[in-house]
């Protein structure tokens, strides 16, 4: 049937674009309930589905400028546009740590960074299991390497090529530029002593 | 200090794009749960939650080829990446009514289409409050609508007109087709009317 309508069409989503200008919108009189006043606690349940869609488990592998030294940095954090910040405060709250702040542009995000509070968003998701088969897949990743730091296997080279490994394995688009650049610190290295040792004593 | 980390860096998401591969990525071992075999019933705050983040209120109106008669529908949809698919049979059969579709490419949808569904939709929500702002406006506006075509308003051009307001109330940045037309049609049938009297008995 629908086949059949194709002179001429308009087609309207309800996005999350259109709350722009909420004052004016409000002045129309339409029956709307306000939001703003569900500021009950969140249900865990609500938290997981929520995440399950919009989180993110995220590691970043840093250098240090001056030292060279690689530095994991993990975090998990959901982005919302600014419109929505309240519910990442509700979060926060939720949680009763981590922080909001600016992601990019109108974008904010909720964040947790640091062992002790990630561990505690660990096993906050170990008890509330997400439904999505990637988001559950990424999270165990995530939490392989909590588990890893926790045991402080990223203060040693090894421990570090080895969650490098990890990201690798799971993220096969990118080149993990830790494991290049290990690489060839240690190729550099072994040149260097080559050289260097017809020079010692 | 993250400041003077700024030589080379290396940022890796868990995202969704991670597990294109799955047989891969499970033949090295680590230590993955599968999500597959959780196959209870939703939670409804999880559902919400989900929808909070991942589901779209949508309302289409179509000009009919022929007749051209203009024709609302209505629409709930929850969009993922085909990785994703089981969950939205889940979903469904959390309900008891929609589908599970090619969305377009590598995305599938469930959706939801026909008055008798959406009024249960709506019955869903308003007892499963979103607890984003955003989210909870559009499904304002769209139970609204529903509650009109519940009383059929939608049949007659004001009813049609009213809805088409409703719309471009919301979504300034569109100018609703529907109005345009409509308004044409008529400035049409008026100029027709003064043509054709002349040569009418």
């Amino acid at each position: 049937m629908l086949g059949h309508l194709r002179i001429s069409h308009y087609h309207w989503t309800f996005s999350r674009e259109i709350f722009k200008e909420r004052r004016e919108m409000n002045s129309h009189g339409e029956n709307m309930l306000s939001a703003d006043n569900q500021q009950e606690r969140l249900d865990p349940n609500w938290i997981t589905g929520f995440v399950d869609g919009e989180g993110c488990f995220y590691v970043g592998i840093n250098q240090h400028n001056r030292t060279k030294q690689w530095q994991l940095l993990p975090e998990f954090r959901i982005v919302q546009h600014q419109r929505d910040e309240q519910v990442l405060h509700r979060i926060q709250k939720f949680f009763g740590f981590g922080a909001v702040t600016v992601n990019h542009g109108d974008r904010k995000e909720f964040r947790v960074r640091g062992l002790e509070n990630l561990n505690k968003i660990v096993e906050f998701f170990n008890q509330n299991k997400f439904q999505t088969r990637s988001k559950q897949k990424s999270f165990e990743v995530f939490s392989c390497i909590i588990k890893m730091m926790n045991n402080k296997e990223h203060l040693s080279e090894a421990g570090r090529k080895k969650i490098a490994n990890l990201i690798a394995t799971v993220n096969k688009k990118v080149i993990p530029k830790y494991l290049i650049s290990s690489e060839t610190v240690r190729q550099n290295l072994a040149r260097d002593k080559i050289q260097s040792d017809p020079l010692s004593d």
